[in-house]
């Protein structure tokens, strides 16, 4: 592991599930932990089922520093996890002044019903995040952070909480990009790997070549490991490299 | 849940967890499973680490009908899924036979050097799943399908093993797309979930509307609350409806 600052991310949805949508909130949440320096461990795609979301959480807080949830906040009743979060944690649910503050400025307090009241109707713990999309908040509660699951809202919620995070080593990445096919190089790769276990090294064929990634925290060891394996795929060809960062 | 034959999903990738890579597989088979009437209940996300691997796999085998796996199946040093898969079964790593004359035929026996044995080198009671577009086959042991995580062969992989798979009743999928937001039909949505609890309902939320969602294996049923629904919505707003399915 490259940080010892933790995250697992949990998507609640039966869309995702059944195949109706594409989840696109995993790609973008792992990018900005990764640049956080926060290693994401783990992700679970999980129903719309009580048991299933309370259980998930209360499994997944205790192992790591962070867990993001997406996903179920909404004014309907098929949004039912602001109620299992206060489960895990054995809070209960109230109406939240600050974010009944923020719809009412929205909406307009006589467009807030009883459908949206629920957005604003929290475990007692929870502080908000706040989303200038669409105002219903999300929110967090100790190290479990809940956002929606609409991308759009789902990332400016994602960018709301960044300051509230712990910050971990940088990672370093760099890649090789090669015309090569991995069963040529994985010699050399695998023997790289046991001369540096320290850098996490993976190797991604894709049409016409593989791509080899590098990562770590210590750069001067990274840079050293990506320069030795570019020795070594130049002295099987030496027009073999497509793209290298150095 | 709406089948009795139930699957979970195990997407093995270090890409996935650092955000490089976006994964694609993973709403392909939901799909296909969903066409099948096949339950997808459950997907993880995890490490090129043994460790998580083999846990994962031994915990997931016993929950549900069938485990699913893409990644680490490639002739590179970071391809450790195929030794995770005999481990979790108590079984070991042979030459596949089968395996080894595919590699043969369609690289030529000069060019299968040690990395590329190494993708036919399976546990010893692998059956294959053929690759018709690298050769590399995946395997299926027991309940537990192995295949690769590039998406054009993952996705043949799974084109190649649906006809082995127990077909559960058909899922019907019926949607209502509307003009109105969610907190407008919520009450009503909600009180015909409670009238007709076999039918699953769900609500999203998309710019410039709502998309009503009601899944069951009851034709009958579904029909019966889909056309509810429609007369809920046409008495609050008879320009509201944008599609229906009927």
């Amino acid at each position: 592991m490259l940080s010892n600052i933790t995250a697992s991310f949990i998507i609640i949805g039966n869309e995702i599930l059944s195949g109706r949508t594409q989840d696109k909130n995993l790609n973008y949440l792992a990018k900005i932990l990764n640049n956080l320096g926060i290693a994401l461990q783990e992700v679970r795609v999980i129903p719309d089922i009580e048991s299933e979301i309370i259980s998930t959480v209360k499994n997944l807080n205790k192992k790591y520093t962070y867990v993001f949830t997406s996903g179920g906040i909404g004014p309907t009743h098929d949004d039912i996890t602001s109620l299992c979060i206060a489960k895990a944690f054995n809070d209960n649910l109230i109406i939240n002044q600050e974010a009944k503050e923020i719809l009412y400025k929205f909406y307009g307090s006589e467009n807030v019903n009883e459908a949206r009241m629920k957005m604003a109707t929290l475990p007692s713990k929870a502080k908000l995040l706040n989303n200038p999309i669409s105002s219903a908040p999300g929110f967090y509660l100790e190290n479990v952070f809940v956002m929606a699951g609409i991308p759009k809202i789902f990332q400016a919620m994602v960018d709301c909480l960044v300051p509230i995070l712990k910050v971990g080593s940088k990672i370093y990445n760099q890649e090789i990009k090669i015309t090569l096919t991995e069963s040529v190089i994985a010699k050399d790769f695998a023997d790289l790997q046991k001369q540096f276990p320290e850098i996490i090294m993976g190797s991604y064929p894709f049409e016409g070549g593989t791509s080899l990634v590098f990562r770590a925290t210590d750069l001067d060891i990274l840079r050293k490991t990506v320069n030795l394996m570019k020795q070594n795929i130049l002295s099987i060809n030496s027009q073999a490299i497509i793209k290298i960062d150095e």
